[in-house]
């Protein structure tokens, strides 16, 4: 299994993530474009640690909605996401040529994941985006079974199944809203979900129930004081459990 | 000779350029890449511009200033703008495949084209960025005998030195500060000044006395109620007098 | 009744608005203060050109959103939105010190408009911002019958129902969105919708039926390259027909 | 002496100061207004913590550079500056009235701190907008002999002369810059110079000389992870000098 984290959302002086910490325990990297955070000379940092770390680097593209972070739902066209989708990943591209470091995957960030997930031209124009804006097609990557799963397929691009190792899941197989109990998981709970994941499909909700989760490549989130020590536990316990963590061929 | 307009200045509701006007005039498009101005909404439209009346693309590169227009210095490290043109070059980039139009060249806009002409270590990061940020070397425009001359050639970067047509010359070669009497020049003025920098390689300063201009390239600006009959003027004054006006090869 | 325009919207370079114009034929404005359009400087010449013009100065506060103008939808919670209306309030009060002149009421912008008037928490972050973050409470203004309605009467601030000259209504009451045929008017057919709301208190829908229309003030537009010559013909109009063309005591 | 600090310099997700911990140690606090830092909800939360633990209020007016954090030297018109210095006050007076404080005095941030000591035109303007953008005139808060301090004295303002507590001095009485060796003091050294400039009115430079300081408040800066522990340190050891610390009345 792959093992993903979002890095590089700082912004001038604001620090958010230690990408450092980060980059050197996870897989796979979705490096903040500069609209939900992220700035150039941010970007140019991760891509550089990721090629001394052989991270496999993706765009993590948000809405243009820097003071809420990207976690807000905004309304915005397909045609002009679709836009907004490739100027993000070009400037990726562009930042990351610098360190010879190709850009792999497309991941939509916060709200834009949630509103991508269900509304299929929204899906549809960040498929077209990740098919044109860099040299190569990128893969999408999002939740299973959602409408950016049927975009990807219908653009003809690989789709990486996301899950989530460090939040809690509903009943339906949702994530839980962040101000919820047993939304946000650390250390060895974290660590725990990741392993069964990994190894049997199945999250356990709070209420105990089980829930299928299918998913190649699991995120841990990079913000927060306990991001790094999270995702070392996560890799530590998929390993553990004879799991081989490597980002997708 | 090249003729060439900053286009795509706009921004959101915000119209700064006339840019389906410009681009069937120039032979040549610089396209605000989204700090100074532009947005990709914005780009792609001018980028399905260019391919519709085979008008060369090139990034205009600004200073992250919008609310200045990028037209005030402001503090940047080599370092930094390196990176920072280096994302704007590649986000030109990643909408303009969806146009399948190229990137040919980078040029700075307005304070940034000052300060880079006049301190080597800016001109020598534009030209790094030019290097690197797309998927071919980009040609550095700029005014001649400039750092920015300098830096393309220790980068190996074509160079394309450029005078214009509608901006009056102080007797040292540089332009006249905008709200200085004899700054801006329209129509016939215009016109007439392209004539004689294409054909004698010639500018008059408003004192009347004679400044050598070399220029490949001719710009003509794109904001201002009269750009487009200007460079429609200038375009014809040239071809008039038998200038083969076109973009380089 | 009071005839109002939007101000103010431009943003450094960019001009949306002509304020000069404007100011000199409405009797309130509401400025734009900084979110979705307007800076400090664009405030204080519309600050200035009111106190010439004897015109009633109002705080046009709109969602953190200068790229979709405010004009989209996005999640803002009731008690960020009463800081960041609060915000707008002061910042336009404290440039407006600098002539003297005094803010008088308060108008949501755009899409927090129509938020606003279906969303009793949205409402009552506006009302609350309303009632403290000036120097005296402020008049909110907003459509006859909504929730910013009820909002004032709870904060005991007075409302001013507001009716739109130049947009065309749906049976309902709502304005019809901007991309509706018949949704915009211009010169004679907005003077006569002022005409008939302000003596009759009734509009006609594209669909030719009457809607009962009950405005103390009537806006006109001030984007849109007709919005001079149609504020001034539904002024023409309605003085012509008898009616008292002034702000609110 | 006074002791004051920035604070509020936090945007969105990001957070840069522990306000709630400078907040119970200091007696004056600079919040940031949003142009180089800050917004709403931060200002608001700073206004009710400053009540809650008595501490003068003031505004921290910036460049308008949130992603330099208002640290980098860029060209503003005394003009323009005037009104973004009015905007600036009168959103922090506008956010504060919640809260019941009033704004008592302006401080300028970063690089407009060192723009307006040295420039008249820059420190009129501010002095101006201090004069006229809250409902009573503001102190000004410079260096002691800058321009601020006279453009304070021309407009009859009040001016509190600022030494800092945890920057290290050049000989000519100027801060060292951030990058040199002895520029950042933190706990006993910051301490130690603290009492020295507010019972002996000198502080010593890295090269071991004295320089005289004359300041009514000393600053110990928000940011970095020993913001609050400097700060208790330097209000502990004027304390234990003798030194009464107070805001000023």
């Amino acid at each position: 299994v792959d093992l993903n984290a979002d890095v590089g959302e700082g912004f001038g002086t604001y620090a958010l993530t230690d990408d450092a910490g980060l980059l050197a325990v996870v897989t796979s990297a979705n490096v903040a474009c500069g609209f939900h955070g992220g700035d150039p000379a941010t970007i140019a940092r991760c891509c550089a640690l990721a090629v001394r770390h052989g991270v496999r680097l993706g765009a993590h593209v948000g809405l243009r909605d820097l003071h809420g972070f990207g976690r807000r739902r905004m309304e915005v066209t397909a045609a002009a996401l679709e836009e907004e989708a490739a100027y993000q990943v070009g400037a990726l591209v562009g930042v990351a040529r610098g360190s010879g470091v190709e850009v792999a995957h497309l991941k939509p960030h916060g709200a834009l994941y949630a509103m991508a997930a269900e509304d299929p031209g929204k899906a549809e124009a960040l498929a077209a985006a990740a098919a044109r804006a860099a040299p190569v097609p990128l893969a999408l990557v999002g939740p299973a079974g959602s409408a950016l799963e049927d975009a990807a397929a219908a653009a003809g691009l690989r789709f990486l199944a996301e899950g989530f190792a460090d939040r809690g899941y509903a009943a339906d197989g949702r994530l839980l809203a962040r101000d919820r109990p047993g939304a946000l998981l650390v250390g060895a709970d974290a660590a725990a979900q990741a392993r069964s994941i990994a190894l049997d499909g199945v999250a356990t909700t709070a209420a105990g129930t089980p829930v299928v989760i299918r998913a190649e490549t699991l995120c841990v989130h990079g913000d927060g004081q306990h991001a790094v020590a999270t995702a070392a536990a996560v890799r530590d316990a998929l390993r553990a459990a004879g799991v081989d963590v490597a980002a997708p061929a």
